[in-house]
């Protein structure tokens, strides 16, 4: 990515390259002048947007007249007149070289000094950039912002997410000053109050799917455990009893057995939390008391739950369609073939037989498809363009729907399997019974929530009232 | 869902999520001070948005001091002593319970209320909130705003669907405030007049897909026609005929005869407007006259059109991949090899044959990629990312490319089939060549607009000439 | 989609369709009066927007009486009178009616007047619209703006994409009119300096995949390449050879060989540049000095270069999956049985085979699952919501990843076919070998450079090190 931002920014002066250098500046006469100190790659876009927005800018550069190329129509100068002449700075400088800043302590009194510096790495250092700078030069005020942008978003003009600009610092006026630039930028501007808040602001951009983590973790232990479950009940009891090698199943059937009862039991996760939630707001007769907190971890991170779910069910889905082209099942069906043939027997259609593998397949198929619906929905550009109640009607309503229909694929997966003893080896249910316990408790559940007499007391609860309150009226008034 | 916003409360007041509390609010004095009636869900993020955002907040509760936790930096007092202090007041109330606040109207006298309720259902009530605020205030100006936003949106920042806030009221002053307010906080405003649309505007959020209603009646309605024809033609005449119970075939083997029927009927409806508008247009040599409504509401849910018939084609393959593993289907083949054997003829693979399966399978894919292709670019925001003249290009251009591939490859399934009476069972042709008029229809029209003779005088109108107009100067200044 | 511009503009003189027309707008004192020239659908949707946005507009039109509808609210009179009334005139008329309006130079004169015209190709005319236009009424202050958006963005509001709008102009008050204009419509303004840029603007909305081309090309020729090439060595050796006529073969065989190959090829290229930029830039010891012209391109293509990759191995994943229903294979397979049986060998199953051909297909499938992962984080709306870190992440650590697999399942696929000479007809290698070449050289290449000496230089020059310079302090300074 590092060679990507280089690229722009040599895309950025070239001439040809229309969307990125201004075509001449406006001498219109009102024009604010802003000064950046640091010509790096985020400084010269920052400059160039600026110049784009209709602001003069000066750059400070330790050797003005040799730095790298810079955007058409901005100045440079030394740090100590850029300085002077602008009361605003962008100080776009890494943090190893502020010290130099104290230098020009006298030139930066008063000034609002923007601090966009990013870390490498989390508790890098023991106080945030921005309180640092501070300390440097007591004089100035410094407000942190800008930090969650690249260099790369502010060219290519503020996209959705980047359009957010969070900004700290302990001079109201200075951070109004800031505020204003970033709104000419087109940019949503969000106060985080004091420059207190500037550590949070540098870890922003280092997080690395904080919200990913914990079903990620929940998805390879379950994989794993699912795994030797399987390899143990099939590869090593066939080797044990019969002393028969059948690892090369490991590959893709076993890989096969896994990943749909994974992917069922983290879909069913997806929908618990919600039900065990209702249960709790009825059970406690109002929703205003908070939920324990791995309730609510939970809850939020149901997204991630689910699409990972998907994931492990598209992945089910292709070791499936490959089945007949491998070499052991083509073997298989030649041997049976033979076999048939030398029994000499009429082969007979079970008609019983067909129709349940079929609809086996026939209903997984369409819950596959409303799991691919769901997952399509989650996409942040499909689910902004939905009403909210679209977007409940889809994620929960037809979420159930799909829930159901995965489970009752797998039921008639297991179809008369559950009772023959003969498949209980060494006293182990085969790995999708365990994977059909969750989802058939959610279900079970769900369908007593969906009662009219509990639905209809949720509901009210939902809306604001409370049971057990003598003067309800007042809670009434909070709008769900 | 409910329980999402929970969470996301719950979320809001824990001093761990970085995103949603703010740190500590500015102290600047031009402040300017809001009022929030309601500590609910929605009251509580939208105050803590304009806290970030560096106003000043003051709740007004029925229990100032006990009531759900708000915000930080907020202040809560009754309703009256909030009233008095702000100049602007969200009520954050449900309808049910404006009544009280009628006790109120002298302090809310020359105030600007925003109601931003929504109701449950439409037409619940006789009179829209809005209009129903003002009549228990006649002194305030209401203002109907916000409502199409979520509590979770308000939280987590506009995106770029929930960033449209749609208002209306009787008082340009009035709007001009909210609309301040809104600006500020990076939402777009767009007026929509008096406060007799405030009706309207409560009915967006209870919207469920109104577009989609058509195609899906279609849908479905084409579905199961086709279903009941190939069940007719199929199972009945089998059994009726031969006394052979096939029913089993019902499940997969059917379905997949619909699916791709449905699929290709509905490709072609996408078209069919587009051309049909494109000869009404050179019939009245204008385009200046409106369409009749059909076409237009057809025309406009075409997009719905086109993804439902992804939907069906989605199956349609996933149907056709799971053949080799049916249960049936490797009893046939293994019947057929033994039947080969015992003929003991020489097999000879017949090259014509094998051309043809293999194209209309290649051709088959072919068409699924354009129209997986399709598909993607009709995400909102990747059309946005498009120019109009690529968009076009896209939907247009490949979209018939993809409706020719799809017919092609029908076709090759048909191949001679047409001509052999023993296709037609009970004089009823196969489904898939009924499936084939309208596509075949739609093509021969758009190949007849892109003669050249017939393209330019199309052009031209749509240019915005017409044909028998004696001052057709004016009109050519209107800009297509 | 010209229709459905035309559905559009009908749609929104329907008084029922609730998204477009303004139900009566505000009457307040300080709103401000705007004229368009022009009753076409750009020229009415934009007066619709602006009046929902709470201005006054008037039409000025050739028949005032007579033209097409317009949006409640507006008024119309003669061109002369509407460009009295406003200093502020859109133009939205086609370049062609232009020359009447130097009759209405008198009364434009020292207004401004937005061009917001486009042409159907490049280059129809020697001077932009809005340089002509300004030639034509050298008293006005021509700004070129809004010919980015179209009237359908316009209606619905701004969209991500359509959200920017860049204008240019020769007067800098001018430009800051429209400028105020364009953010009160929730626009983002981007400033592209004086009216010499017009051109420029105007070719913006008549681009067609400018990015794409060079991908598509280099995915067209490898494609042409690689199917001759596969063809000589199979169809046409075969046919020299034993003088068998395996044409068929082509139409899904040879389809499946070509496919997989130029995907890999592709993605490989996707990596090749950006390990390359990593060592010139280790060679040179700076980051300062500009790639080649070349490298900046093949970097700037490479998203499309992998969605190309992307959509080669769906079209092979697809081929590979319906191989079971080939008539060909299912012909091949009954008479390989047959012979086995006649054979009548006791038939041994090869685990080493099975071991093979299974990992070979499991390794292909989590290659594939990556490869769509990759994919489906390149959507807009996706790495929008990603951090800087995460996208990174995601697109060079799973990216190598998504390499490494599809690279090892082939070679799984040619196991020990690399050694036996029967391979080599006509001396040529089997074309997957060939196709290895690029992604193992990028692979070395890669772990060369994630050797830890290696790497560690490269991090500090990334950072804006820089070996051999005198007063690298300097450079230190600037901001990676």
């Amino acid at each position: 990515m590092s060679a990507d931002r280089l690229s722009n920014m040599s895309k950025e002066v070239k001439p040809e390259s229309v969307s990125l250098c201004p075509l001449g500046t406006t001498a219109a006469p009102e024009q604010e002048l802003l000064c950046i100190f640091g010509t790096g790659d985020f400084g010269r876009s920052l400059g160039q947007r600026l110049l784009q927005t209709g602001y003069k800018i000066v750059y400070g550069s330790r050797r003005p007249h040799s730095c790298a190329p810079l955007p058409q129509g901005a100045q440079v100068t030394s740090h100590a007149a850029a300085a002077q002449s602008a009361t605003l700075v962008f100080v776009c400088i890494h943090r190893e070289h502020y010290d130099f800043l104290e230098t020009l302590a006298p030139q930066l009194k008063g000034k609002v000094l923007v601090d966009v510096s990013n870390n490498l790495k989390k508790d890098l250092y023991p106080e945030a950039n921005a309180e640092y700078l501070q300390r440097l030069i007591p004089g100035a005020h410094v407000v942190k912002a800008f930090n969650t942008l690249s260099a790369w978003g502010l060219q290519n003009g503020p996209s959705d997410a980047s359009r957010q600009v969070y900004l700290c610092g302990n001079s109201a006026e200075a951070k109004q000053g800031v505020a204003t630039v970033a709104t000419k930028l087109g940019l949503t501007v969000l106060d985080r109050g004091s420059l207190s808040a500037a550590r949070e602001l540098e870890d922003f951009p280092l997080q690395l799917f904080p919200e990913w983590r914990l079903p990620l973790r929940l998805a390879i232990g379950l994989t794993a455990f699912f795994f030797f479950y399987v390899v143990m009940r099939d590869v090593v009891y066939t080797y044990v009893g019969q002393g028969k090698d059948i690892s090369f199943r490991i590959m893709v059937s076993m890989a096969n057995k896994v990943f749909p009862i994974v992917s069922l039991i983290m879909l069913s996760l997806c929908y618990l939390p919600g039900v065990i939630a209702a249960f709790l707001q009825l059970y406690r007769g109002t929703k205003y008391r908070r939920f324990p907190d791995w309730l609510d971890r939970w809850m939020l991170c149901r997204k991630q739950l689910g699409l990972l779910a998907l994931s492990f069910a598209f992945l089910h889905v292709l070791y499936t369609l490959i089945i007949p082209i491998r070499h052991y099942v083509r073997f298989k069906i030649a041997a049976s073939t033979i076999a048939k043939f030398k029994a000499n027997q009429t082969l007979e259609l079970d008609n019983t037989l067909a129709w349940r593998t079929d609809s086996y397949f026939s209903v997984g198929i369409l819950g596959f498809g409303l799991y691919v619906l769901l997952g399509i929905t989650s996409l942040p550009s499909v689910s902004n363009a939905l009403s909210w109640r679209e977007f409940s009607f889809i994620q929960s309503k037809l979420g159930y729907l799909t829930l159901f229909f995965c489970t009752f694929h797998t039921y008639l997966y297991g179809w008369n399997k559950f009772l023959s003893p003969s498949y209980y080896k060494w006293y182990t249910p085969p790995a999708y019974m365990l994977c059909l316990v969750v989802p058939t408790v959610v279900m079970v559940l769900k369908l007593l929530i969906l009662l009219p007499c509990v639905d209809r007391s949720l509901t009210r609860i939902r809306r604001g009232w409370e049971r057990t309150d003598p003067e309800d009226d007042s809670k009434n008034l909070l709008l769900t």
